[in-house]
This record gives structure tokens, sequence and C-alpha cells, in this order.
């Protein structure tokens, strides 16, 4: 596995496809760039989802989330389209992400994103 | 964008209208008059909607509450005010505005007001 | 009004009758006296209602529990005692007390006290 | 009343049975011994119920669960058993014990048990 | 009964199984080897059951996550591993697993797992 | 002993008189009036001393404290006068009050006063 | 007393100036505006003071801090005047002054201010 | 070593009498009775000390402690006698026992013994 | 003033050199690479100083840790390097520098840097 | 660098030694077995040191005290014995490890050990 900042997520085989279960990854070190001002804004990322057949690889997970440090990002949009990424690579019965954006202008921002799999 | 106090909200496309998220806003700088006294009043404000086919901006919002500061304002009303005001400018599909006022006389008092959309 | 200790609540208009929203006010300065013994008791309460034409004045909310310092109460008994008199003034769609007493003996005590409008 | 350690529960009648409400009483100082090992055990009893006709008196509460301090008893076994008594007792509309235990070997055991009248 | 790590669970008889109640055991304590790198992992595990006829026996539950200490074992496996030991051993109403890693490379990650008994 | 509010401070002989050692007593149930007002005021009083033949009762220290309830009492007045009588009653080798007042108007008060025994 | 804002601190006599005791107050709600970009700043103002011959009274101090509402203020400096004015009115035998300033730019900003009399 | 209560504190060799270290021992599940009224006491102990030539068995400790289960003890008495009989056993170079008593009346009391050994 | 990353630090005079006091900068946005793997290292910076007859410029001094953002960094360097820095442009009577690594392979690192003026 | 558990603690050149600074390593995770019970023993811990000429890797760190993971180590030895191997490595100006070992049969103990460099 490579150890470079990566938008392609790595994935592995559920190991209990007959059940429903939930895995919970947070990390507090997501940073990306304002669009307007170009400045470095931060967040904590809190991943839920209830896999399919598929599990993405943790440290996956970790270079995907590096991949945005250079990039300009709206937090709605950034939001959306990490989950959007996600689903797209795993395509799981359910899946939940939670953007807490460190205050800026003496505001706290959070994003709550869901999907659900289409029966 | 103006840098002054506005009764203005400024708006945005919502980036993702094709899904039903969340987005919270939280400042702890909200501060008015009491209407009664004349004495400033403090308070923290948690707005939380999901966006139909606008955002609000997010300095916007800032500039908002500062048009309070030098207004009287009762608990209850200006609540509802701010709400109505996001409602007409955003006509999201849900919002919920909680206003946690400073302690008065001993007394902590919290306003919790909600909008949903009529179909 | 009044600046001392009173069984009257006053009332005034709510700002938002064609909405329901939430009030919540908490004090934790109430006390009054145990009736077996005369001692002190003390509590936190917290009210949390849904205003229906009227909405509780906090000062005088302040002065109606500042009326039960010299009095002999149950717990039990004077929780329901004091949601019958909000409801009696206000006639709220909703309202909960919740009476959180200090230890006693080594046993802390709440009570949590309900009413609903009839319809 | 007593002031010794004693199984009977004593009541007095609730002061507004026309009406569900909860009563929570929370111990910290529940102790009993290890039916093995005949060492001490320590639990926090946390009890919540909605009266029916009869409320239990605080201070006979606290003589009850004094009663079991020279007392084998094993956690699943004593927490159904005191729930069982305060039943007979009060035959209350609802009741919950959670029985939190302090740690053994590193494991922290809690039991929780519930009652609901029979209609 | 042994004190040896072991993957036996040993059990005892459900004291009152004519009434559905909850067990919760937590231990700060799992510890054992990444499949990867060799190296030791951390976790706390919160195991939360209704028993049916029977009931784990604690001490036997310690020595059970013990036996972990020298194998490797992925998040996802693991979890519900332990989960599946536990309902073959007990066949429970009800049981949820929830394994709280420590962090990893900035990424901390938690896995649930949850079993109901067929009717 | 009394069970009423008294102004006297009942007194028993320090058990260790050879040895420095530090009581610390702390109540957070101190309620007077406001002299200007009339209106309660309320505190948290932690006392902390090093006995020299005397040691204060508790239960005399709590109904000391009892007979404020009715005075009017400012906040720097009461806070030495407390621990004037302290040192009448004990001659402490050494005492210290600190009276944590609740918030009004915004403003969260607090007094310390120390006292030394003269060699 | 007035209830405008006013640079004016109004004193009091020390009740006890024969001992050297320690006065804090805390407020959670000052103001005043950035001079830069004429936008709100927020602080929390901690005192800590040892009287001489006089005390600052309470609401005064409250309507003092009011008075900055309104003035551009650069941090390190309004904390520095506001500890002067205090000496300038009271002379205490020591004064320390905190201001903790709400984030800005993802930056915390604390100024801490002493003064102490000369003998 | 004995499993029952016992007034004997077992010792070992320190480990490292040639450097000055602090050892500390702290526990939840100290009880005993009150002399006066017959009824549980209940505290948090905390042991602090720098080993000469022996150290404390804490097993020991632990049985030592349970032996106080039925006896009357009085607050600041037992905190002296612990520490007595602690240092006669091991003679240490410094020791601070730290007894946190649990509320009661509304009052927390807290006694701190320190000895130091004499060159 | 510039908004891009810069290794100038900007000051401006102490608006009170006549005065020892002191002035703390918190920032928990603080990243730079780690010069073995290039992956992101994340820290807590703090800041307390006592200035002279300089103060450093808050955005200056954010823009001046956001200049690390790309480069590689050794913990224990990094953290002398940049109270070097403060050091050169401000020369204050005192700095302190706290560095607070986030977690990597369960280990916590802080490193905290000090300086004193030569008189 | 070896990825094994091993007793070698590898340094690298101190890159400030003409300044007294401060490092702090804290790890949740250190495990080692009882020597009486042969079962897990948990603890925390915290070094702090001021280094002289050389600094410890802290990769090197954690795979030293991995190398404790199989064996038998009392409390008051097993801390001692570290800070003495971290001694003989490093030669620091100072060094003090703080061990919190989890707690066991309702005991929690913590030992403290500290190194001073002779002149």
């Amino acid at each position: 596995m490579s150890t470079l900042p990566s938008k392609e997520l790595e994935v592995f085989p559920n190991p209990k496809p007959s059940r429903d279960y939930t895995i919970r990854i947070e990390t507090p070190e997501f940073t990306c760039l304002c669009p307007k001002t170009g400045q470095p804004d931060f967040a904590t990322l809190k991943l839920e989802y209830i896999p399919d057949v598929l599990c993405v690889e943790l440290k996956s997970w970790k270079l995907y989330l590096w991949s945005f440090r250079d990039e300009g990002a709206f937090h709605e949009d950034v939001s959306n389209r990490i989950l959007d990424d996600l689903v797209s690579a795993l395509n799981p019965r359910y899946a939940k992400l939670t953007a807490e954006f460190n205050v800026r202008g003496g505001v706290y921002t959070t994003v709550v994103v869901e999907h659900e799999s289409q029966p």
C-alpha cells in the first residue's frame, strides 16, 4: 500500500457480511484550504458506517483524507464529496459523516451527511 | 460582502440539494439589550438546518447576529424573529434555533424554536 | 412588579402563539424546609414548557420560588404543586418540572413531573 | 421509624396519584459481601419509579439498603431481589433499578432491572 | 475455575429468567496483536446482554479476553468473533459488543456488533 | 445538641494535638439575604483549618451556617465574620475560609479569608 | 447608583482592613470593538485583589466594564488600562487582572496584568 | 497471606532504598460506622509515602482498611490512627493520608494528615 | 500585512513597558511534516511571554506558524527553533513555548522550551 | 531501526544542548505480568526529562516498553528499573517517571520516581 496522499480508497472483504454492524472511524487531523482566503481550515471527521461486502482499509482512509491538505474546499461541499467517495468505494448499507470544523470568526460549523443504500 | 452589521442574510446554492443533510452553526457571541433595563444580555445561539436549494453564508450570519448588538430584545421574541428571518432567506426543509441566555437573577433561560417546511 | 416573595405568577402574551416552541428555565437556588425536621432543603429546579397564549414572566418565577423559603414541603408534593400552579397560571400546551434535591443521608432524590394540555 | 438496618420498606400515600410522574433515588453507598470470597463489594444504586398509590419513604430505603451490609450477594441476584422487594412494598406503575458495581479484576459490571405493572 | 487464559467461557444459571434485564460488563484492558505489524493493539470492550437461561461468569470473561493477548486480530473480525463466542456459550436474548480501539495513525476506530435471538 | 439554628459553635478536644494536620469542611448550602434588596444570596463555603486543642463539631457548624438564613449580609463582611467566629471558638493554628457566591448580574464573586495564630 | 455605563468606579470602606484577604470577581460578559476591523471582541475578565482601605462596589464594576461596549480596544492595552483604573480608584495592596479573549483566527489570547502597592 | 480483615500490615523490602521516590495508593472503598448513630460512613482514602527500607504490601493494605468495617470511628481520630499504624509498620521517610468522607447533612469533610521521619 | 505564510514575525510597541505582564497565545492548529515519513504531524502550540519593548502581532504569529505547513520538522528541534525566532524578533523579558504533539504510535509527546533575557 | 520489542533504547543528539528544556512522553499502553498471579497488569507511563547531550528516540521508547509485555514485574521495582535504564542510556540532566497502574482489588497505585544528574 502506498504511503502517499491518494484519492483512492482501498477496501477489504467484510469478515461478517451476514450481520449488520457498525464501524466508527474518527480523526481529529483533517485539514484543507479555504477557497476564499487560501488559509488553512481544520476539522474533526467522524465516519460511521454499516458495511455490506466491503470495509475501508484504515490506513487508506488516512491517506485519502491527507489528499485534501493542499486543496481548496467549502465546508458543505467537501463533506458531501467525502461521503460520495466512500459510498462509491464501499457501497455500504448505511454511512454517516460528521465534519466538525474549527471555529472561524466566532462561529463553529458542523456538517452531518448521511447515506442509505437503496434496496 | 459587507463587513458591517446587517439584517440581510446572504445565501449561496446548496451544493448537494439531492440529499437531506444537516448544517450546524454555533456562536457563543450573541449580545443584545434588555428592553426593560437597557443593560446588555448575552446568549449562545445554536442553529441547525437542512438546506433546500439555498445555504446561508457563514460570515453573513455573523454580521446578521451582530446587528442585534444595539437593539432591545425579549428572549422569547428575538429567538422567534431570528428563525423567521432565516426561514425567509433560505426556505430550508427544516430549521431549529436554540438560544441559551446567560444567567440573570439566578435563572438560566433557553428558548428552542423549530420550523418544518410545508410539503 | 413586586420584589417580594409571592405565590402569584405574572404572565405576558406569547409573542408567537402560531408556533410550538420550548422555553427552559433553570434555577439552582430553590430552598424550602423539611416538614419533619424543620431544617433547610435545597434543590435545582428545571422547568421546560411549550406556551399556548401566555408565557411566565422570569422575575415573577423567581419571586414565586422564593415564596417557599419558609415553608415546609415534602419532595414529591412540592414538585407536583409547583407544576400545578404553573399550569393554572399559563395553561401551557406542555410542561415538565424536574426537581433535583441536594443529597440527604447519602441519598440523592429527583422528582420529574409532566403535564400535557387536553385537546 | 427505626434507625436500624431493616428489610422492611416503609411507605406513604402518593400525594398526586392522578398523575404519572417519576421519582429517582440514587445512593453511592451500597455495600454487601462477595459470596465466593467473603470480601466487600460496593455499588451505586439508582432507582427510578412511577408511583401508583404508594411512595417509598427515603430513610426507610436507606435502612433497607444498609441491611445488605453483612450479607453475601451475587450481582445479578441481588439486583433482582431489591427490585422485587420494592415492587412488593409499593406496587408501582413502573420501576427500574440500575446497580453499578465497583471494578473487580479490571472489570466493571452494571445490572439494569425493570418492572412494569400488569394492567 | 482456572486462572489461565482460556477460550472457554464459563456460565451459571440466570437467577431470574422470568424477567428481561440487562447486564453490562466493561473492561479497559483488552490487548491483542496487529496481524500486519505484530505490534500490540489495545481496546476497551463493553458488553451488554439480556440473559436467557445462562449468565457468563465474570472471572471467566476476563480469562477469555486474556486469551487474545498473543493473537493477531483485525479490529472488525475480532469484534465479531468475540460476540459469536458469547452467543455460542450463553444463547442470550440480546447482546451487543462495543470495541473501542486505541488511536493508531491519528485514527480512532470503534466496532459495534449486535445479536438478537431468533424467536 | 440543639437542632435549631444557632450562633454558638460547639467544640470537642483535638484527638491528636501533637501533630499539625488539616481538616476541610465544605458546604454548598449557605444562604443569607442581600442587605440592599432583601433577596436571597447563595454561596458554597469551604473551610480549611489546622486544629490546636479544639475541633469544631460538624453538626454545630451546619447549625451555625443555618443561623444566617434570615440575616442581611454583605459578601466581604460576612466572610470575615464567619472566620472570626471560628477563630474565637477554636483558636486554631491556621484557618482559611473561601466563600464562593452564586452569580449576580453576570458577576461571580469569591472571598478568601485567612487566619494564622500568633506564636 | 447609576444604571448607565460609566468609567467611574464606586467604592466602599473595607470592612476588615486589619486583615489581608482576597476578593475575586469574574465576569464572562466583557465586550469591546476591534480597533482594526470595528468588529466585536469578547472576553472573560477575572479580577483578584487584596483591598487596603477601599473595596470596589460590584454593580459599579459591572457598569464600568459595560462602558467599553462601543470602544475600540487592543487586547494588551485595554487589559493594562482596566487594571490602572482599578488601582487609581482603590489603591489595593495587590491586584491581578486576567483577560481571556475569545478565539480569533484559530488563536486564543490571554493577558495577565499584576499590581503590587509600594510600601 | 490471610484473606481476612486484619489490623496487621504486611511489608516487603524497598527495592530501591538508595532513591527517594513516592508511592500513592488510593481506595474509594473505605467504610466504618458513625460512633454516635451507628450508621455507616464511607470515605475515599489516599495514601502517599516515600519508603525507607520497607514498603507496604498492597493486598495487606486492603485487608487492613477492611478491618474498620464494623468499628465506630470519628473522622479526625481514625485518619490519625491509620497514619500512625502505617508509620509503625513502615517507618517511612514521609507519609500523607487524605481521607475524603462522603457528604453528611450537606457537609463534605476531608482530613489530611502528614508524617515526616526524624533525622 | 501579508496574508501569506511567512517566516517574518511582525511586532508593535509594548503599550505598557513599565510593567511586567504576561501574554498567552494558544493555537491548536499547528501542522508540519514528519522528516522520516513525510506524513503530517499536528500540535497545539502554547506561547507565554513577558514583553520588553515589543509585542508580537497576532495575525503575524498565525502566518508564521502556517509557514511550517510544508516543512519537515522534528519535535524537539522545531520547538526550539520557534522559540528562537520569537526571541530574535521580540527580545522578551521571558518566554515559554509548550508544543503538545498529537499521539503517534500510542505515544503523546510534549516539548517545553523557556527563555529568560540576560540582564 | 528494529520493529521488535527490545531492551535497547536508541538515542539521538540533543538539537539544543545549550538550553535546559523539558520533553514529556506519555503512553497509556504499558502492560506487564503480575509476578504473583501471572495475570496481566496495565499502566499509563508518563516520562518527563531535561536532555543533556542525548534525547531518546520515540519509537525506540515504544519498543522498549513493549519488551515488558511478557515479563513479571512488581510495581515499585519496574518503575525504578525503567528510570534506571533511561538514565543509563541518556544521562539526562533531570528525569521523572510516573507509573499509574490500573485498579486491582479496589486499589489504585501510582509510583513516582525522580533522577537528578550529579554536577
